[in-house]
């Protein structure tokens, strides 16, 4: 099988980060993957929510949006729609889930973590490449933090996976995305464990085996963005 | 290990179906998991959303909702507050989704099937119990049409898996929910295929071995779900 | 004159009212008159409204909503709209009046009694029999709660009423209300006396007699609902 | 008894009604009962609602708001607070019930008549006064139209009714208002008949008696009010 | 030239202050530009926003609104749309702007005004004619107060001016208002600085000399406001 | 005088802009002033407002967004909040206005322009910048529909200006930008004419000589921009 863009079936598209994009965030970037471009940035604020006062827990939480030029043709704004999307909703949820992998909570302190994820620009795998960059954005800004016990557990990737024309293929383009069968994210921690798996038949069903290969190859593709991010916060 | 409940890891509650409870909707029932009590309603209508005006095609979505005294203190109403908040929206997307696999698009005319599924008491699994529900609706609703060619392809049926203290159960009630690792739904069609995965490691994370487990188990749970709906839509 | 239904001018529906039809709710019950079917929750709550703070006395409000699709054609979700309907406010509001009269809120102690009543089917009178049910929930919470001097003092009841042909009905269908160039609540205490008269001329005006009547046959209506109260309520 | 005003218990305010306040409304005026101040313009429109288009009928439907210094403290716009209160939907869905019955809809047209009250200055009563006004606006409004056959049916009138003491009061001041057992208002045709009846004990029940004696009173006090939109109206 | 209305270039039309307007505001005047007519209401208040508590300085703001009928025709009532448009808030914040130079807020004490500026109708010079009407319904408050030091600096006027078929003329009605090719507004204290000048090129663009010629006319117009004011304020 | 950043009264801060930042709008660019950084970007559509159907006429408009982490502390996105604020509004007004004086409407045909300015980091001076950038969009999206006859007619640049310590400076940065008596905002077009002027005397007043100064300054300034948007757009 040939992609479109003669990438291999398990092979992702040129993926950039650029850490400490902006001035003011506690900790920041630009992450891309090919044309697909989005700016993450931490904030640490010293209020929790409601259900945490007093627990000494801290806590992770996330925003997206896409510009409205992000796409290929202009979208609304959801602030003069007057409400976020069902979409945009699901996104931010599962950003956030997969952050709280990244930190220790316990001993994070009544703090939270708020990662901001605007799309710059979309070609589809917006949520798995915030994701990548949320991770990047937390880790900076935790380290200005100098923590005596640094509550950074693990490095978090994701990756989208999909099923066109009954074959495998990671880091679809927004192209591939309306054309597959069945489109999946993983978020895995950089022991290799998996932190969220979401897998839908959009067009179709599938079978066991085929989320195990769609597993496997999402495995090997997240390697790389594992090792930009200990580029970026190991040195 | 054993259930709070008394319960085996892989047995549901006692599932029951009560079709036909509304006598307004074109399909309907009441469908139970143990406490967990949801209203299934299915609607035809003509009109169908902007983007598939023309193209011969039908289209099935969801509304979900929790009544504020479904749960063991009260929520406030949505509509009191003037939006839906980000779960609600999350889970009546996946109904959605779920049901699509039911139906041949194709072949159901330019019509929409609208399923509201109103949690009418929640002790766990309520967005898997809609699915399961909302489909036995949809059947209902079609059998009444007519139609010459069944456009009906697939019975859709979904449950819940999670991993307490290392051990893979399924149909979690609220209390097992809250102290889950490992927070997982799948949907399945009963041709035994995944139609939707969603797995989250709320408190820790999981291997592609204990996914598998999961899925095996709630392969099992789905059989009986599958059994009561054709009982109804079979006769 | 023949109804319908067959019934007689001051005939009500059968009627029928499920005591404790959820288990979480401080006192619930499912109230049905013909194809009219409400489930009313009562919650009590230790926060009052700003209003009455440091004033010793308690508080009791209502909420209202019709489920989608609890009407002959499917209604929008309120929660989806993003707001409450006038007609829903006004409803909630009588609801709230009409239950004040049922509770000494000077012995009933700095707390909230909300009253959630969810229509599963509508079929005419929703207001009254949400009326005479959420009545059913208070006196349930109220005796869960063990008062030493019991705070609640009459039994409240309530049935709609209608000139139909010139003629003096009661209860009436969704058919009927459609028809009735009168449209009137009543909602009465056990002794007899009014807690609020609502009488609309839809489409013609009326005499000081016809309202006379009206309320003379609610009144006799009203007699049956106090009785299925007192069952659950004094047993 | 002695009211706090000097007024017996059938006298009302001072009544004055100025028309043609507005420059280009199609009809409007400033009516006042004391120091109650509402300004009613009537606006007619060619766009009718969706349930009546094509029927040949017309409609009437009114909005109500209180300037947020009407009253005594300052109340929030709720422009402001995006969106109108159960208390003004209320309203103002009994002024456009009340004025339907000024119109034969049938020969209106399809047409709508809007009807603005805002509400200048609030010293009790500004329902009922609305009405008044509303009603006096859509006479002159009609007026201008030139229809061959009139469908200017019936003056509409409204007055408020209380019981304090014991004692039945008409035209009751906000301080009167906040003393009241029982609280109605009363909508009546120039020929005598009702409208409308709302009556609702706030810090008690009443009796029919009660109710009867209400309604006389309120019919001696509605004269003075056809009186005075007659001078205007067929002058 | 001739002006429409025949009125000089410098010439304005007839301007009226109604003081004390209204029974219960601190402060209250209805003001008028010929056809133009808005009820401004001062209101003191205890809270002041979150960024001033324990700094000892009080504030000023303003809320502006249009009456539906206050146009030629009617348009929506911001309540029922849910929010307010980007032209009232400009508005508000203008006249909150402006004021803000009549008071010194530093001797006003941790305080609140907050100003109404409700236009029962229009005829163009909206927003000028506000702030005019809010200095004195300002004043008027701060009278009643009795301050020990009075804390009132400045009489605030203000007025639009316009340039049409090259030619600068002031005080605009809505009709000069819709052909004008430059629009301003000028804001001036009675020493005669200027506190805000907004200046907009609708339909073309404009020169300094053009700019100061406006302003100098504006200057002229403004010294009738103040008399106006003084007359009522220092009587 | 000594500006904090060495800068002289009337030197702006470096001015940067990179043409066509995105890959799908029609027109873009990022544009940055020192630490103020804002990408924009054009979109055409088809669709025109109501008010011009059939007119023949174009439109331009603008919409303006804060990413939450371009400030120095975070501010809330207003997409969760769930409007636009005042201020928002009234920049996006003011960038509209601002740009139909470098087009010709009418020879630009039934189009809409819509730009969005998303400032992605804010240092002072955003809403000029946004101008500035915009028309680089709007140039650049003009240019690539190679219309026969070119509705471009006019660059058009912005700058602001302010007062601190009675001396005029240009292009404030957030720190003299809330230090300044005077905060002023100058729109022009390239043959050196005014678009729009905006000046407040946000802790002060000011006379017309200092107005006169500040356009002056406003005017030197505004001549870097021209330069950079020929090179741009002459290229």
């Amino acid at each position: 099988m040939v992609r479109a863009s003669g990438r291999k079936a398990d092979e992702t598209r040129e993926i950039k980060i650029i850490p400490n994009y902006l001035a003011y965030a506690e900790g920041s970037c630009m992450i891309s993957f090919g044309k697909t471009k989005i700016l993450c940035a931490a904030t640490i604020e010293d209020k929790i929510p409601a259900f945490l006062k007093g627990s000494g827990y801290g806590w992770i939480s996330a925003e997206y949006s896409l510009l409205p030029r992000a796409t290929q043709t202009r979208s609304d704004r959801e602030a003069v729609r007057g409400k976020q999307s069902g979409r945009t909703q699901e996104i931010q949820r599962l950003i956030g889930r997969s952050l709280r992998a990244s930190l220790d909570l316990a001993t994070f302190g009544e703090r939270q973590l708020k990662v901001d994820c605007d799309v710059i620009q979309a070609d589809g795998g917006t949520r798995t490449a915030s994701i990548c960059g949320a991770c990047v954005a937390v880790g900076l800004a935790i380290r200005k933090m100098q923590f005596k016990h640094n509550p950074f557990k693990h490095l978090v990737g994701a990756i989208s996976c999909g099923i066109i024309n009954d074959r495998v293929v990671i880091d679809l383009d927004y192209m591939e995305d309306s054309q597959a069968q069945v489109d999946a994210n993983f978020v895995m921690v950089d022991t290799g464990e998996l932190v969220e798996v979401q897998a839908t038949g959009e067009k179709g069903v599938f079978t066991d085996d085929q989320l195990a290969e769609m597993i496997c190859c999402a495995r090997r593709g997240v390697q790389q963005i594992f090792k930009l991010q200990k580029d970026i916060l190991l040195q």
